[in-house]
């Protein structure tokens, strides 16, 4: 059966996360898709995705596999699905793909990003896509921190427990922070990512931005290998899934 | 009584706009902030409000003036109100004006701004605050159209049947569009505007954007005083009360 490759974008406000849960009341991004897939081709359907996203954050590039024999060509996928989808979810696009490919093995790097509302006031309209921080931020005190975690390291510091992951190394081959007006966002590329991991980073980067912490600290956090030498979880509504790359 | 002036943001997605109304149970910004207001002073309190917003529709600069004797720093009163508003109004700002200054009467113009989320698809994260596009958008072609709009004009053709205005002339002070990547948003100033006249602006110009007009054809347009010339009213979402000057 041919396999087809979906990009799908979300805004994960109203979802326990992407991954199915056993109790089916459970609204997931996974449940989701695969309950609009079954409606359109009238039988059940599976999904294969990339990266389980937690409850509450958001992608523009998430990636899943269903495997379907079907008359529908694959690039109107996205328009057929249309109206078995709520508002919240969108394919973006769909591609047939070889039927060995594997949306997480084949994985090559993710980026994500990390939003921040840096204003003095709360922004009503930032509030599901970015956390709030009204202590000014210094994004070149940030900057300087990033680099310090570009490469390959045991992120078992920026690993929140209850992470099944076999080792905690991972390489991050970019990470860097930008301002645009009160909006202060980090991007992080990187072969992977622990669990809660982007977010304890984004916490950490919140920590030195404020001046809790010196940029030259996030060696030592890494170093450490120690949860609690890193900065707190930054709030899920700030992470967005941005693009997953295969080769 | 001293008169406190408040400058509120909201996310308009869940009221049916900012005047309150009859019916209690119709969820408005002016009875949530009211509401708010009342809790805090432990007595009915009242807001005039400066501007009637939609319902939808998104204010980062809204104005509301309240009289009221207090042993309550004014500058305090954002932080105070903070635990009785819900996450989607924020009181950004407070200071005492004179007592016979009224919010509406007293403006002299005020900017509002119109996004379109103009990708090839729609972005989940865009839908509660922009109008969805997916043919290109030129906004070379827009910021044509909006030259021709600048000026003294009976803008009769950019008005919504029921509206109650007496007079139909407008002086709008500047109108232009940017685009940042797939985001194209129109900002526009005037010193007042006619019911559904930024979101019937916007329509119009979405459609000069995507070549279903001329930017010439704005000036018959508007010289026909005649709603059906213009384009569809674009919907509410997309539109935010960015700011009310006052001198």
């Amino acid at each position: 059966m041919p396999r087809i490759l979906l990009t799908i974008a979300y805004d994960g406000t109203a979802y326990s996360g992407w991954q199915k849960q056993k109790n089916p009341a459970v609204r997931t991004v996974e449940g989701t898709v695969e309950e609009a897939l079954s409606a359109l081709f009238g039988k059940p359907v599976e999904v294969i995705g990339a990266s389980r996203t937690d409850a509450g954050v958001h992608a523009l590039g998430q990636r899943a596999v269903l495997d379907i024999e079907t008359s529908i060509p694959t690039e109107k996928l996205p328009l057929a699905l249309l109206k078995y989808l709520p508002e919240d979810i969108t394919v973006v696009s769909a591609q047939t793909v070889a039927d060995t490919f594997h949306p997480r093995f084949d994985c090559v790097k993710k980026t994500y990003s990390y939003r921040i509302w840096n204003g003095k006031t709360k922004n009503p309209k930032e509030r599901l896509y970015a956390a709030f921080e009204h202590i000014p931020l210094d994004e070149e005190r940030m900057n300087a921190a990033t680099k310090k975690c570009i490469g390959t390291f045991d992120f078992a510091s920026f690993c929140a427990a209850g992470s099944q992951a076999l080792s905690t190394v991972r390489t991050i081959f970019d990470c860097h922070v930008q301002r645009e007006g009160d909006a202060v966002t980090i991007f992080v590329t990187g072969d992977g990512f622990l669990y809660h991991m982007v977010r304890i980073l984004a916490g950490t980067l919140i920590q030195v931005g404020k001046g809790r912490l010196a940029p030259e600290q996030m060696e030592q956090i890494l170093l450490a290998c120690d949860r609690t030498q890193a900065g707190p979880t930054a709030p899920a509504a700030g992470l967005t899934l941005e693009w997953i790359f295969y080769d």
